[in-house]
């Protein structure tokens, strides 16, 4: 599984867009620098705008700006864009998919009849059940073993509109061909969770409501919505971060081990840990769910306008920039232990962080003058900027007497690996060619997902905040966002923790 | 009890050794520097040669040489040194007690009646019965609050020799004004375990034998005997080391949690350990005892002659250089976890080292592919050179695909406190003063660790051994001690484990 894939062909519908230019061609690029495309591959292009060569010098464009190893050798680049082709055509033609089918006809007289056929959907939500329905009707999704069909995020944007999406989906491909990306499922330091817990015998018997009173995930961001108010507004930090990243990085901290490393058995027990989330009583979302929104304030030393200001979005907008939740997963394993999920925009930092915190030891032996303040201790997993897994723990102040002090044992990837992870498209586009799913969102985990957050969603949409904007930019949202966990008399981790 | 301590007299017998040049005198000074010491005291040396100024400028350059600080100011030097008395005296001269009885009266008349009196024997084994009979018949034991004696290893040099000593000392002194020196345990990584163990939650439910798979010991040095030689032909690797340093860093790993911070209840909790150490099975020595004499070889580089050349050595000498033993702790925590202790002259380095290695995750999950070599969990105490604590874990390698590989998660004082450590001798003599004899090894832990190596020890002497010198200088010792954990299926870990 760790060598190269078999010959493939990808279809990129949408290769005008954002998203090929600024990751699927660099990724890919970069994945033929280091030779983990096959020797035999094509990339087709699927545009409403120009040509073949304005979209290769587009893309170019792309790689020189955002791959992660910079402006590329140009004979490499070369010999890589001369398997790049272009097709222009509009999506809801059925001719288009004709002239794909026969594009992709063509290529396999070179390539060979049984290779890979990758088609990836990166066009807006509304498009993408014509497009699965255009595949099907020009043949394109017959073959269960080489038809591969990719989807982008969001699956729809509440359960039903996502049980729809899905219902279309299923008509023309089956759920081993449909590979549903959550960018943030391809990160190292996500993958890393799933090692972490299971490869090391030392931190599972500590793993559960024995010994772990909390979990907090925070997912934060100090931009605003930029450019993409206007999506921004039918989308909210609930649908837009929560019901994926942030729940996908819960059940790979609550899940139990996996029998084996097989994409059904990972993906079985990841949704296990949904389905065992408890249900919101009614009545009382208030506390266990926070929405925030940003108002005008300083965000990296500017000053940053207020949400209601940005372009695209209704001045009386009442799209939340920030939500926060407890839940509880109802197993033997977590019953009583909170799982406290923040995001939002406009916070002072980048970062994403879990940080699982322990029970204090059951009885303290030192005497009151060996300690200010008795930390309890944290198992601090970093995601983003800075990957890396910190232990905070005791020690002994070095002088005479017993004094305690929190300290930091730490490990970052950079540190141990002194190579730079790749890019999550990377990992995941590899992925797809070697068709391995475990990475990717089942449509049963969908399903889950929606569920649990549907209520909420619900709620808010029918009662807009009465007290948005609620929290300035720059700021760690709300104050009912600190009052969710203070209540519980816990607190949100200060962040980031790096002693580097 | 981390302020500084009540008015206090010091009488250093042995005044003109090499410990109280290299390590009484420099702690002492250190700890005036860091206004540790009282406001009033007073230092008497007790010696054969030379008067109060030879004596004074000795220990001056005792501190310029050894002293961690380096050389000190001159102005502070001349106040601390003002504080300086000497006694010339023989110990075997009851006049001499007399002496000390009449100084220490004149000092008591300006420092005040209720001060502390500490009388530290830096003298030869050999003296230690006569010097505190001597106290005792001038007077200057009766006081169970405030006269302290200070006593420095070897306790004996066998069980029976060890019980009389301790008769002795104490048909003079109680327990409690008795303060039996092991500097390694003032040693801060040492002190550090407790912090750690019980400072913690996280690590004491996985701290038994359900989840670690046995324990390694090792304190290792590079150089061989020095000019130590003819007392080294009366001690032994046994005796030396594995006797009070390797069992007392044992207990400290092996101790159940103590109810308080208390000397004693600690010093009861250590005990328990050694009192459940499995006997060694009647003719089955060799499968828990091995010992070694370095032979000549390379040391740090450089030609080292073999032990039985060095000068004051026997050439036929069959005294160990080396000692490796495999202990077992009878009780419900550590049943058939074996702990193997191993120290030794003329190793490849000065390291000192605990490192606990966990059993296996008990289900693998991850395919064959994912690594070639699965080490299980290890937690790596330092405590020398750097002193610290390494975590090893399995991460996973950045990439594509999973493959997992051994990383370190780690910790190190230096870097986390940026103060050096102080001494252990400052430690030590300030918890003498303190009246704090945690850190100090009380008469029934001495007779227990005795007990322990008594029959080895006299297996040993009853038979020589026949292929002395079996190890080359600069090597890990001799085979034996490689087969004694080699045929559980173990090996010892390399070392150091330094990411830095």
């Amino acid at each position: 599984m760790n060598g190269r894939p078999e010959p493939v062909l990808i279809t990129i519908f949408g290769a005008n867009g954002d998203l090929a230019k600024r990751k699927l061609i660099p990724a890919l690029f970069n994945l033929y620098h280091e030779k983990m495309l096959p020797e035999s591959f094509r990339i087709i292009g699927v545009g409403r705008r120009g040509d073949r060569d304005s979209w290769v010098a587009d893309m170019r464009e792309g790689v020189d700006k955002f791959s992660r190893r910079g402006k590329p050798d140009e004979e490499e680049w070369k010999t890589f864009s001369d398997r790049m082709q272009f097709l222009f055509g509009n999506l809801e033609d059925p001719a288009l998919y004709k002239a794909v089918s026969k594009v992709v006809a063509d290529d396999e007289k070179e390539l060979g009849r049984n290779i890979n056929r990758i088609y990836y959907l990166s066009i807006p939500p509304g498009l993408i059940s014509q497009a699965v329905k255009g595949l099907d009707g020009a043949g394109l999704s017959k073959n269960r073993q080489h038809d591969r069909v990719v989807i982008e995020k969001p699956f729809g944007r509440d359960l039903e509109s996502a049980e729809d999406l899905n219902k279309q989906v299923m008509e023309a491909f089956e759920e081993c061909q449909v590979y549903r990306i959550d960018h943030y499922l391809g990160k190292e330091t996500v993958q890393n969770l799933l090692a972490f817990r299971f490869g090391n015998a030392l931190f599972e018997p500590i793993w559960d409501r024995r010994y772990i009173d909390h979990v907090q995930i925070t997912v934060a961001e100090d931009v605003g919505v930029e450019k993409r108010g206007a999506f921004y507004e039918t989308a909210g930090a609930l649908r837009d971060m929560i019901q994926n990243h942030l729940l996908q990085v819960m059940c790979m901290i609550a899940m139990e081990p996996p029998v084996s490393f097989e994409a059904d058995e990972v993906r079985n027990k990841k949704v296990d840990v949904l389905r065992a989330v408890r249900s919101i009583p009614h009545g009382e979302l208030y506390k266990y769910a926070v929405r925030g929104q940003y108002g005008a304030g300083y965000s990296c030393g500017e000053v940053a306008k207020a949400y209601r200001q940005e372009e695209g979005v209704d001045p009386q907008s009442s799209t939340e920039t920030y939500a926060a939740l407890k839940l509880y997963v109802d197993n033997w394993r977590w019953q009583d232990v909170p799982f406290y999920l923040r995001t939002g925009k406009r916070l002072p930092h980048k970062v994403s962080q879990v940080s699982i915190e322990f029970k204090p030891v059951p009885h303290q032996i030192f005497p009151g003058t060996a300690g200010d303040h008795w930390e309890p201790n944290r198992l601090i997993i970093n995601i983003q900027p800075k990957e890396g897994i910190v232990l905070r723990f005791q020690a002994k102040q070095p002088g005479k007497g017993m004094r305690l002090q929190t300290v930091n044992m730490d490990f970052y990837y950079d540190e141990a690996f002194h190579v730079e992870p790749p890019e999550a498209y990377e990992t995941l586009l590899y992925d797809v060619m070697q068709g391995d799913s475990t990475l990717f969102m089942r449509a049963d985990q969908e399903h889950v997902a929606w569920s649990l957050i549907d209520p909420i969603l619900q709620a808010w949409t029918n009662t807009p905040s009465a007290d948005f904007p609620n929290y300035p930019a720059g700021t760690w949202g709300p104050e009912a966002g600190e009052a969710l966990i203070a209540r519980d008399g816990r607190s949100w981790h200060s962040m980031p923790v790096d002693t580097h």
